[in-house]
């Protein structure tokens, strides 16, 4: 693979990684619990799609075939998508998409800060503009995973449950592949495993304030960032994002 | 409206209630409690997309627009479907999926007996086949609906609570306007009212076997077989029985 081959993988995984939360975030709009979490779930979902917008348009720069960031979130199929399996998995009851949430935050909060001080120009204004966000993003959700893991019983064991869940998809955000190492090696992005500690120190301070127990064992489910291979929930949603711009090719307003 | 429009107005009704409860009766494919449910569920999804196959077969014919069943059944939008709203409802658990189709096929039994001595040849035929399956169809989920209904406490509970869920979608099957009157005038179909006594008698046989209670009350929700009002559960389906087709146009095998 070349260079810019590389780079295009590597920016099709942030693009998606925002893209696909963001249509899951979007998917509570109106069913919150209360208007004040809709409105600020709708808003998370509208940051990221900001940043799809940037991360997908330079993929689209790079790959140099006249598509747009559009065509690339609306035109490509199931196989073609980069994120990590964490991030098309169905929302469950609201405690379960804030602690995702907080876990894609807490990875996103640690890669940002590495990302601004990238070697490419573009990958580290993007980083910059997201990382303000993020910092945001991440004290909201943390303090939401506190809240209700160290709230009821009823709420805390629905919070116990959902981390059961989603840890065995947190180890793909470490995994790395010649990609990773392409842009470790021009300075662009770190090693996904040189994240793991420091997102592993913030992640367990917040979940023991939550009084969670992380759970054992090192298994993860893994194969959406290389796409290699995605749950069967992903094409359920390309099939609801996508209907627009696929029931009305071309359409723009 | 002309004879011609009441008449692909109709066929579409059929057409559509058919097809939408069939999509839905699939999705059970591969994820039924036991194997031979899972079987009995995709079979009878495969008699309601036969019958599908005729009436918007039938419809498209009358329509003289060029189009196939085909292009009626995955290039319609949801506000161009005519099936009633209990069509499309969320299949919930196995026992409320049962339930929805013994109420369906009830209706349909009654309808079907009626529509073999219509006017017109083609609907009679069409009925003549269907009503073959439909008799086994009712047969079955009445036997389960018994069989939940008047099972454990929790399969009776499951099942009243579908019952309360589902009953307020009753009476679409039974409200009228032009196009069934234009019908009924015609001697293709009966008016929708007539098969009341019928389905009721049917259904409250069936119901106190399986020791459920009919809800009060005679709200009914309604608005789908007009296409005035669909349910948003409507496009979601939609887009995910007709994805193929809009994402790969016109393709075939």
């Amino acid at each position: 693979m070349t260079d810019q081959n590389h780079l295009l993988q590597f920016l099709l995984r942030q693009g998606d990684n925002a893209l696909i939360l963001s249509h899951r975030v979007s998917e509570w709009c109106g069913h919150s619990p209360i208007l004040e979490e809709d409105i600020a779930l709708a808003n998370t979902a509208l940051d990221l799609i900001g940043q799809t917008q940037m991360w997908l348009g330079y993929a689209a720069e790079v790959q140099a075939e006249g598509k747009s960031a559009d065509d690339l979130a609306f035109l490509r199929d199931a196989w073609d998508f980069r994120n990590i399996l964490l991030v098309e998995l169905p929302n469950g009851d609201f405690g379960r998409t804030l602690l995702r949430q907080f876990l894609f935050d807490a990875h996103q909060s640690v890669l940002m800060g590495r990302l601004i001080k990238s070697s490419d120009d573009t990958v580290a204004a993007i980083a910059a503009k997201a990382s303000k966000e993020v910092a945001y993003h991440v004290e909201r959700s943390a303090d939401t995973v506190v809240g209700l893991g160290d709230g009821t019983a009823e709420s805390h064991e629905r919070m116990q449950a959902a981390l059961d869940y989603l840890w065995p998809y947190v180890g793909e955000m470490f995994t790395s592949d010649d990609t990773d190492t392409a842009m470790a090696i021009a300075g662009i992005a770190p090693e996904p495993s040189t994240l793991r500690d420091e997102f592993h120190a913030l992640v367990t301070r917040v979940l023991t304030d939550a009084t969670l127990t992380i759970p054992g064992g090192r298994f993860s489910h893994k194969g959406g960032r290389t796409g290699e291979m995605h749950t069967e929930h992903l094409g359920h949603l390309l099939a609801t994002m996508q209907w627009l711009q696929r029931a009305y090719p071309g359409c723009e307003w």
